[in-house]
């Protein structure tokens, strides 16, 4: 497989009305039905997907007359014929010939069916509900019969009443097996729908008087709309999510359920809130050809925040949603004709970001092919001896041995000696590379220098033996053993290490070089010198679902290696509304080198490994409501002076451009946490240890932040904490001075002032109340699931 | 066992001064050591439990020498000295025997030891937080090699540091197996601690300047104020609860994990804030002498809301909390010496509206002793037959048999005779039971009544003949079958059963009678005439313990027949700050007999159960904050006229008092929700049937709601929904005219309205913002965990 040949597929639909053409001007000699006409036609014209309603408006008309119209009669009226008709429909569901579109195995191989759009599945009279129900699960059995995979159910339209649609869909997954369940979500802007008359409810409208054929309602909103969108309320523009959330929490997040995104209605210009889109399970993009506009020329194309949207959304893999595109014959722009759409969708391909980072060799999309989303347990270098693959894959990164050998110049240069020669030493080499890089450095510094090269896995060592034979010569000392047992001949100037992670001390750095310490002179430097790991709090129904699913039950309790791309991180810079929150990714902790402070035994070892023990307590302001499923996990490293290594989404590219090594980490939570817009989340994480271990646990907790308001009522138990925004007084319950692991200003939740600081709040003029929300349970307690090894 | 017997336990807190003055005291003949000297002092005294501090001022002095002080110097200028001394502890933990009280395991026995109360596992600082750790888990193995069964833990002190505190707790319970540990948590309010000048944090503190061994810190506060607390917010009084909740949550709700509520500071007035401790594992309350006053004859009292406390805590059976008395022996109060403190507190008990009401015969809280908390399957006696026992069991209920009677005799008083004789017609004749009352209210109402008597289990049908034969003769007619498809000689005009479970249908009862109305005349009556479900959301460690503990993985999708004990019902009346919530305990659907709407089939039995299907979406008010583990199901019926059966925990009383034959049922759920003070929840069941079986689904919702701020940011995405009080205006959005199936109003979300009616909010004057904080997943989705049988 070459993933990026990988194009994003593009359906078309077609309707019933299509269905009834192709019949009236059938050649039976051609095609045995109309459905299979369209299906090769459509086909040649380089479709790769045909969706189809499944159902005709007979079958509309029949429910109608059952399930609806009875339900305007009186209790006592009813007409009972009617209601016989239905109670036997109700027993044994089954549907009548002309009710459906298709009948044929060979019509519906390949067809992504749509379940009847007028079924009110959460509809707000309770029976019209439970009959939209025993018909959507006929519908759902039919397209069973028929081996179809996927099908797209009617949108859900009242978020009051989303909990009953959610029921029904998760009761279709239990009873179905391969089926694929497509929840159809108009992301609209309910501001639109505020220039709309009352749209009629299901018991008195469309479904009574049945439209013509040609006539199904495709969308509740009309197209043609297009006023500035970006003033509606967070809470609207969140509407559509949460019905969304509600639907797929309450299925379980099953994997057979995913989105049909309907771009009918103009999208808001608010991209944040579109970006949580990007951490769902979109599998098909609807455009009708009204979303289209006519450029200068004529020919259709897509309206900014459409394109912006679509382009985001293509991501140069299999998982790229399919675009659907719906009433492209109709000749509703002047050029260009049914081909102009499909092809400026792939215009939009092709000029995605994504798609072409995957495209262009030496990029981390374009090495990452096949590995977005796929979690791996990370490296332990320490306990495991490295295979010579897994040595080669990495030295192939094109970055980070010229920062390494930029860094070993640098210090070279600086290097103030305090004897004939400098003595270098590579404290875990490997198959070599650093050393390499160290001799190229030297060269270049014209110093006089001597290597020891130290490597404790057996079978990198024959390597090193190799290469030292056949390429440094007298230049390098290979000495075989583990660093911090080891003893070396002379002790180091500069000691150079690559035992880094993508949480920088996760595959025991700091340990590692404490024991190498021993050998390095007391005036001697650390590369790197220093190593931060940062985190951000992530949604991800993608990789929450990848943990979940792992063999182990104690899956949920291990911090993943993963290239980010279903992805979304929930956090937003600016301090949050009292202004205590850090960036949209915080700083953890720091490790420095070397570190003269510790309390050694006898050989040079530290007694204990407490000084390499952490805590972070960080406060992430949450703008858009979201699901909070995980951390990511990232490391930034000075390797010295100004050159580093960092894979902080927001710094590598300043840092260590196109630097491939690491991926980010990801650290699960097992019960998902529901972050509302404008929260605040409190994200615990420990680095702990053991005599023979070394592991993270991790928390959250979630919080709601308003203004007092003035003109809230007088009970006096209305909230939780009042915050006071002056940060300087003291007490029980306040943390004392920031921690010195700490460098973000740590937020101060505290409990209410004594009367004159509270009235020097209210000289400020804005008082706050935090509200606690929810929490997570602490994840990997003990962390036996993922120890790793001293 | 006679479980009415059980008393709470007693303990007595022996100081360090105790036993020094033991020590100075010892005659070596009696005693081997001043601690066993106590101990049998203590017994003979009647304590039923000893309490006593396990370590030392020794050992406090040691650590803070190696741990504290070299925190207030600077990072260069470390004692280097007390530094390694630290290390070395750290590396290698160990007490010094004059560092512990207590040495010999005979010492032990029984003994419930105080773990160092000024270890601070919530420190600020992140040093004397990781030493504090290493000192409890010392304590701890100390204690285990002891083998003594409880430690009472130091108070957590810090909200903003107490998710360390409960990753520290988690991480104990990890590396041990038996031993109990117990969290000591003053209730206090901290609005006393205003009073006070800023307590010093631990490094600072009394930690560098030890106190003297009779100094050791008992409490956090002083426990003379006695201002009036009522006024404290909310937030505050919730605060101590909230430090639990996050521990008990960080620790998975294991079960050796429990509460010592400390009662020294005094009690807040509030005592819907305090109920929330009735759903808490709360082992221990510890009372100081000093929160005792002296009544007017001098003797040692405790204050009113603290007598309340205490009596509510006391429920007549083993899980009693043990009360801790401390300094008794002080002589604080002038009269009745160390004795009259734990007589107090027995006559406490003693007057305990729980414990009064299990020591009388007849109480449900009599019968229920044993079962309180104690989780049953619900019975299935439609599909399973019932034991003999089961029969005698519930043919033992002094109250509902009478009901029955009365029922009865008052539709015989009132038919209006259609034929010459009455025809009573008993579905479900069990034993008998109503076949006897049937014929007891005939005699006395003077008719002329034949009664037939149906029941489909063949080995009660044996006592049916029996009875028949022996005490009824001609007046009763026994026939063996199914109701659901029995031919019956003639048509009912009574039809009398009693197939109610503890939701009202969940066993089936409409279903049934669907299929007994074919011999029920058309004019006929149904004895019971209707019955309603009623649900409340509810609070309880211990069921949510036990439902996760049951073996089967699907043991959180049933629901559960039991007795409520530890439980707090968190829904409030009062309709929330929009109004739009319905009273503490809300009705979910009703059933009616008979029903004569039904299309039936040739047979007479319905078509389909479609009828029989139910959906409730009910909003509840959460005044206080809790966790909501659970729902609680309740009952009541209309058995004819006024006369009529309720377990609703409001109406019961006044309806059915006494009545024992149901408890309520407990619908759990799987992941716990965290409910804020003054949130709302929306709960959804539905009542699912398919051929075969009838089920229930359910899943909750939380939200926020609070007045719109006027001085709010003015972003446009600062909150969620923004409610608008009017009910009248229709849209898409808003749910239709109230369901037929549910009386309580119906609480309408929705989305903005149009500027003209938004208008008209501002002349109300208040408009409110409803954001989303959570919910649960679908439970029971399927339902075949928990399908009742047709």
């Amino acid at each position: 497989m070459s993933p990026w040949d990988v194009h994003a597929s593009i359906a078309t639909y077609l309707t019933f009305e299509d269905i009834s053409h192709a019949a009236a001007t059938l050649d039976t000699q051609q095609y045995a039905t109309p459905v299979l006409k369209l299906v090769s036609e459509a086909r040649a014209k380089g479709y790769d997907v045909i969706c189809l309603p499944l159902t005709t408006d007979k079958w509309k008309q029949r429910w109608a007359e059952m399930c609806v119209q009875l339900q305007d009669d009186s209790e006592r009226e009813r007409d009972t014929v009617a209601e016989r008709r239905a109670e036997e429909w109700r027993a044994r569901p089954a549907f009548l010939k002309d009710e459906v579109t298709i009948t044929r195995l060979d019509e519906a191989e390949g067809i992504t069916a749509m379940i009847s759009e007028w079924l009110e599945l959460d509809a707000a009279d309770d029976w019209v509900r439970h009959d939209a129900e025993i018909a959507l699960r006929q519908e759902i059995a039919y397209a069973s019969y028929l081996n179809i995979q996927t099908v797209i159910l009617p949108a859900p339209r009242s978020r009051f009443h989303v909990a009953s649609y959610a029921r029904i869909i998760s009761a279709c997954l239990e009873t179905t097996t391969f089926l694929n369940l497509s929840v159809r979500l108009p992301i609209y802007n309910p501001s639109v729908l505020r220039q709309e008359s009352p749209v009629p409810t299901a018991s008195q409208s469309s479904l009574i008087e049945p439209a013509s054929a040609s006539d199904v309602p495709m969308i509740l909103l009309p197209s043609n709309t297009t006023q500035n969108l970006s003033s509606a309320p967070e809470g609207e523009l969140n509407a559509t999510w949460e019905m969304w959330d509600v639907i797929r929490s309450m299925c379980g997040y099953d994997t057979r359920l995913s989105l049909t995104l309907d771009l009918t209605p103009p999208l808001p210009t608010t991209l944040g809130v579109l970006s949580k889109w990007t951490a769902e399970s979109v599998r098909h993009i609807y455009i009708p050809a009204s979303t289209f506009i006519a450029n200068t020329k004529g020919y259709p194309v897509l309206p900014k925040p459409t394109q912006t949207f679509i382009r985001n959304s293509m991501i140069a893999s299999l998982s790229s949603p399919t675009i659907i595109l719906s009433d492209v014959v109709s000749g509703l722009h002047n050029r260009g004709g049914e081909a102009a759409y499909s092809q400026y969708v792939r215009h939009l391909e092709k000029t995605s970001l994504a798609v072409q980072a995957s495209q262009k060799p030496g990029t981390v999309e374009n090495f990452a092919q096949g590995y977005q989303d796929y979690l791996q347990a990370p490296l332990q270098p320490l306990m495991d001896n490295l295979q010579s693959l897994t040595y080669q894959t990495f030295e192939q990164d094109p970055i980070k041995y010229t920062q390494y050998e930029e860094a070993i110049f640098k210090a070279l240069l600086e290097w103030q000696p305090t004897s004939e020669r400098i003595i270098c030493c590579v404290a875990g080499a490997g198959r070599g590379p650093l050393v390499a890089r160290c001799l190229s450095a030297i060269t270049r510094a014209k110093r006089d220098v001597f290597i020891y090269a130290v490597e404790k896995n057996p079978n990198a060592f024959v390597t090193l033996q190799e290469r030292q034979e056949k390429e440094w010569g007298d230049s390098v000392k290979i000495l075989f053993g583990d660093m911090r047992y080891i003893d070396i001949p002379e002790q180091a100037d500069i000691l150079i290490s690559e035992l880094l992670g993508s949480f920088g001390d996760n595959e025991l750095s700091p340990e590692c070089l404490d024991g190498a310490m021993r050998f390095l002179k007391p005036t001697g430097v650390s590369i790197p010198s220093s190593y931060t790991a940062h985190l951000a709090p992530l949604s991800s129904s993608k990789l929450y679902n990848e943990a979940r699913s792992s063999k182990d039950g104690k899956s949920l309790e291990t911090p993943y290696v993963v290239m980010f791309q279903a992805v979304n991180i929930l956090s937003g810079d600016g301090g949050g509304l009292r202004g205590q929150c850090g960036p949209q990714i915080q700083e953890c902790w720091e490790f420095e080198h070397p570190r003269r402070d510790i309390v050694l035994d006898l050989r040079g070892l530290p007694l204990t490994n407490t000084h390499n023990v952490r805590a972070a307590h960080l406060n992430f302001y949450i703008p858009h409501a979201g699901v909070l499923h995980g951390l990511a996990g990232y490391f930034e490293a000075v390797l010295y002076g100004n050159i580093g290594l960092s894979i902080h989404p927001h710094r590598k590219d300043r840092i260590s451009k196109d630097m491939l090594s690491w991926f980010p980490l990801f650290f699960p939570f097992k019960e998902t946490l529901y972050l509302p817009s404008n929260s605040e989340l409190r994200v615990s994480i420990w680095r702990l240890t053991n005599e023979r271990h070394v592991w993270y646990e991790w928390h959250a907790e979630s919080f709601l932040t308003m203004p007092t308001s003035s003109i809230a009522p007088t009970s006096p138990t209305l909230m939780g904490y009042r915050y006071s925004p002056s940060p300087s007084s003291s007490g029980l319950f306040s943390p004392s001075a920031p921690s010195p692991l700490i460098d973000a200003a740590e937020p101060v939740f505290k409990f209410p002032e004594p009367r004159a600081s509270t009235s020097s709040i209210e000289t400020v003029g804005v008082a706050y109340d935090v509200v606690k929300i929810g929490h997570t349970s602490l994840h990997n307690p003990g962390g036996r699931s993922s120890w790793i090894g001293l």
